[in-house]
């Protein structure tokens, strides 16, 4: 019952790669630099950021990205770095040009999604098909034209649901509060799947509250961060739901930007799934006192609204040490260094973010 | 952070509901007797037994089948009925004709799917559309036109992969070998979300390999019982993959037509998710044989081909006693009679199922 052909397949293809790694490691060369590297997603929040590092390591990268309103996607995101990418704007929804563009790919970032929790519940279809047919379809097209790409897909904490304890490890049980979550469950046995049956490499990082520069502040769908973040800036009031005292491990941009080339360039990773996350834990009141140090504002309590009440998650907290234990990685940047830059950043360019 | 207003509403619902429950059994009368039923699939196997019964019960049976090709929809199968059903030719694919069809139901078994382990791997689309994009559309539908519905959802055993421990009870890790295990996942999450946030009483029953009467036969990528049954009565020898020592724990239709009444009638049910299966596992050669003293037969013993070698799970059987505990189901019919009864029904109609 076992796969003959395809383990050894399989067997040959990791030990080749761990080959050429170590000799690049010898060499002192950066796996990344010079490399055919495909960024889904790249106008976005994490995308961008991802792009203008893999620039700066020496990649050569392609933006691919559709430009969905109000799913992040802005052209000032990638400004440091617009000549020294290829841009290609399509849907990963659209298969032939996918097709196309996978091929010769040395690495994947998968991370175009949809990432509000309402909006996949007011919006379901939409998720599912960013989030699952999309997914699906960039494994068939790497399947039939390239399973020497090594891939990493963004994932998020929203799988696991209310927690049954803190803090979360890769264990836990996945009780989704949302459509987000399940469509993201599903995406994440897509890659683990093709990882084992085609040898493809595929690695899924969950990511907690990631908030920095260029995340999105349009809207009211993605996440409180940008939200608050937005109103701090533009002088109008922040309205915290309950009380204030939910707490949650929120990650920077960079140490996020940082999981996903270590991610990337470690051939010797021992699963397929792994939590991101902090050691520190915050409230809400805590991120908006801090946010208020550097930008003043003004917030109120106010009750959860039913819709949002019925999908919160309540406090939440990642066991991040897997990742840790195999890479190295842990966040760097506190929270009020990270909303610092975050300002920093935003503060000349709030324009383009409205 | 609870949410009270949902909280109540599903209190209320879910009161009225035992409370007619009671009410009815006191009056003696079967639940389903003059009850608005929809078989989603109802053409199908698990449907046009289904519905077979459903109409002895007294109950007004809608059917809906897009009679896809491969999909085991046939007219044949619900020949008994065909003048005390409605029938409605209709894909759940096509969100428009769903609505129409949800409104006033109140009852809805979803049993149209694919199932086939293969066919998902090589037609992964086709698998989404249908098992995670129809279920949500159908859910979709309930949420806006009709909360006070209760649906049995057909779901599968595939969900769990190669099993780490026999019997195979609910809380066994979920780790896919196909992408139809990884879809029926997604849906069971949506059925059981759509249950908690809107009071939509749903339950999915993972099933086990079920076999007999109206099952399809036509086609390799349906599951080995239908094509040995064919190969059987055609007189083509059948292939066993492996040594023929892989365990099946195999349920008769009409024990799994039970179940799904029994799902549908009791209001008090504890979860949203139970196995099915059978105490009594059988070899692939068990099956066979007892076959073969029904209708005598030509087998060999061939190796596993790759593609199924990659995605085969090995021994399987479940642990049902969560539903058998809370419905006092249990199954009726050995392999030995329920295969008698379906070599039965199919000898003298073979030709309409080849």
């Amino acid at each position: 019952m076992s796969s003959i052909s395809l383990g050894s397949l399989m067997h040959t293809s990791s030990a080749t790669r761990l080959k050429a790694d170590r000799e690049r490691r010898r060499m002192g060369t950066h796996n990344l630099a010079g490399r055919r590297v495909l960024v889904l997603g790249g106008m976005g929040f994490i995308g961008s950021n991802l792009a203008i590092r893999l620039v700066s390591l020496g990649a050569r990268v392609t933006i691919v990205d559709s430009m969905l309103p109000r799913y992040g996607g802005n052209l000032m995101n990638i400004e440091p770095v617009k000549d020294r990418v290829d841009i290609n704007f399509s849907d990963i929804r659209d298969i032939y040009s996918l097709e196309y563009l996978v091929k010769g790919a040395q690495y994947i970032f998968s991370v175009a999604g949809q990432t509000g929790h309402l909006l996949s519940m007011t919006d379901p279809f939409t998720d599912l098909d960013v989030n699952c047919r999309a997914q699906l379809s960039i494994l068939e097209c790497c399947r039939k034209y390239n399973r020497e790409v090594t891939i990493v897909n963004a994932s998020t904490r929203q799988v696991y649901g209310k927690p049954f304890y803190l803090p979360v490890n890769e264990d836990h049980p996945l009780v989704p509060t949302d459509v987000n979550g399940i469509n993201k469950i599903a995406s994440e046995h897509y890659y683990t799947l093709y990882s084992k049956l085609y040898g493809i490499r595929c690695i899924s990082l969950r990511l907690t509250n990631t908030y920095g520069p260029r995340q999105q502040l349009r809207g009211n769908e993605q996440g409180f961060t940008g939200i608050f973040i937005r109103n701090a800036l533009t002088g109008n009031r922040i309205d915290i739901f309950g009380d204030g005292t939910q707490k949650r491990d929120f990650n920077y941009i960079d140490d996020v930007v940082d999981s996903f080339i270590l991610a990337a360039e470690n051939t010797e990773l021992e699963s397929h799934i792994y939590n991101l996350g902090s050691a520190k834990l915050y409230t809400l009141l805590d991120f908006v006192n801090l946010l208020h140090g550097i930008c003043p504002l003004e917030y109120r309590l106010i009750p959860f609204p039913p819709d949002h009440a019925a999908i919160d998650i309540g406090d939440f907290q990642a066991d991040y040490s897997k990742f840790s234990t195999e890479t190295g990685w842990s966040p760097k940047t506190n929270l009020a260094e990270g909303l610092a830059h975050t300002v920093e950043y935003f503060r000349p360019r709030i324009q383009g973010y409205l």
